[in-house]
């Protein structure tokens, strides 16, 4: 027999949905992974849903022991309406994803851009074992974004798009970008700009994956290693400007890219060394231990949502779903 | 009969230091400006006595009604403890100008860095007209830099320096700044630098001050013009990252580059609406609208300081000065 209190989070991506479930002292009853179909609305909704009753039946538990669920969603959302917009990797443009699960499961659910999302479950991670406060939390994979969280809290901004450093200019002349700029940071640090950098230099090289040219770096491939030393040098300046701008206590990295461990980060720590060596506010401000890598076996974005749903569901505004009439908790 | 509740505000700079002196209802009893003394701490301290000797005697009022001082300072400050770092400007290394003042005026004494202060001040300045919540005020003068004020109130970072914008590296391989990196903003867009690359590109050229260039460019000089589009470019970029970092509602510019007016806003708008032509994102972010300039009769500075003295005068934690043992109240 289960607790009537279980907190349910989803991290929907564009190819595959994790959901995890645990109860008011997080201990994990169930989690599932399934592939995300997004051929439309319908497709997703049914995607998350299964997702949903997956995990529930790996905690032996049913719908109506669901106190809350939360979601991170790759798009722009508004937390108050549940509103997604502008997902495009789940084929999204306007879309109420919020009120459509919450009337599925009869339970309130949070939404939240992924980002911000994992930015929460790596702030919890971190928490665990020091008592930090505020965090930029980068995710390295297909794209490049961050989420801040400020005095313990997720920082949105004005649009929900605090955070959005994959689109700031970095070379003026340089690639374009999906977004329509030019040298969007993006178009060097991210992982399908890292494989395009390198078969620029080497056409017939047959990386698959951004942890492939990692590995070729540190076995000493030429092409790889000028690949990562130009990814690393943009990171770190990007490092660089989230703590010039926030002064947060931490820069927390996660993503697919981060998961080449040391071959990933070794780099970076190099670049970090020789701005301090030139600068006394650099040496001040960007020690080594600012910067925390998250490990492969924990997904934040997850448990972010879990958290997301934990914490919203003690908030007490309440909206109106845009489908049924019915009410959830929201915060504004 | 003055009311006995007096705020003084000090924006104290390296070449001359305004005070300002208001009732609880910001009308203001007097003002002035004198030269700074910056030979050692004890002519600093008497600057600042002087000026607010000054300011009191403008307003036909006595020490004894002062409330609290706020002082505005170029420099890393610690606002627990009135020690001032790093003041390189005012010939500070360290010192506790804090306790100092408030033991000479017997009264609270507040202080902050200058730009920061000068953001509560741009903030006051700008709720005067619509109910912003979040700006990124910038001040482009001898150097640049920024201070934030997100839901409100003045976000500091772990080590006061939030918002240090000078010192990102936007051009590698750029010249030499004083911080010891090479090709920080402040190489690019500050007054020192715009005059200096004026001269890179004409050393005949007696321009003596920013706005010279900004002058020349309007009326059609080439080399102010490369000047001033470059300049603008980098402005621009700086902007478009406060945007995609804070998502703020408005970026606020100040200090004495933008004095210029049009002929300093016009070219960042025009970078503006070309990046608007290329990217959705930036259609969407980047909207003239966004931008506000201060108008050079206002100082958003010392404005501050009048307002930081206030609104921390009705804080109540205490801190003990480290001179004398006075106690003032103070935020931690």
């Amino acid at each position: 027999m289960q607790a009537d209190q279980l907190f349910v989070g989803l991290d929907v991506g564009g190819t595959k949905t994790a959901a995890l479930i645990v109860d008011p002292n997080d201990v994990v009853l169930g989690q599932v992974t399934v592939p995300t179909r997004t051929a439309n609305p319908d497709e997703l909704l049914t995607t998350i849903t299964r997702a949903i009753q997956a995990a529930l039946a790996k905690a032996n538990a049913t719908s109506q022991q669901i106190q809350s669920i939360g979601l991170g969603v790759p798009g722009q959302v508004n937390p108050a309406t549940g509103i997604v917009k502008l997902a495009v990797n789940l084929n999204l443009q306007t879309f109420p994803l919020g009120p459509a699960i919450s009337a599925r499961f009869k339970a309130p659910t949070f939404l939240e851009n992924d980002v911000r999302t994992a930015a929460i479950g790596a702030f919890d991670y971190l928490r665990q074992m020091e008592p930090v406060q505020s965090i930029a939390y980068v995710s390295i994979g297909t794209g490049i974004a961050a989420g801040v969280v400020l005095n313990g809290r997720l920082h949105r901004g004005q649009n929900g798009m605090a955070g959005e450093i994959g689109h700031m200019t970095v070379e003026p002349n340089g690639h374009l970008c999906n977004c329509g700029l030019h040298g969007c940071l993006e178009t060097i640090v991210a992982g399908p700009a890292i494989i395009h950098q390198m078969k620029a230099i080497d056409p017939k090289n047959n990386t698959q994956s951004a942890g492939d040219v990692y590995e070729a770096a540190t076995q000493g491939n030429p092409a790889a290693q000028t690949v990562v030393q130009r990814v690393s040098q943009h990171l770190c300046r990007a490092i660089q400007w989230l703590i010039m701008t926030y002064d947060v206590e931490k820069i927390v990295l996660g993503g697919g890219v981060t998961h080449s461990g040391d071959a990933f980060l070794a780099p970076i720590l190099g670049e970090l060394a020789r701005l301090r060596q030139q600068s006394t506010l650099a040496a001040e401000l960007l020690r080594d231990e600012k910067l925390h890598l998250i490990p492969p076996d924990y997904n934040p974005g997850v448990w972010g949502a879990v958290h997301l749903a934990n914490q919203m569901s003690t908030e007490t505004i309440t909206y109106i779903s845009a489908n049924d009439g019915s009410r959830s908790s929201l915060k504004t």
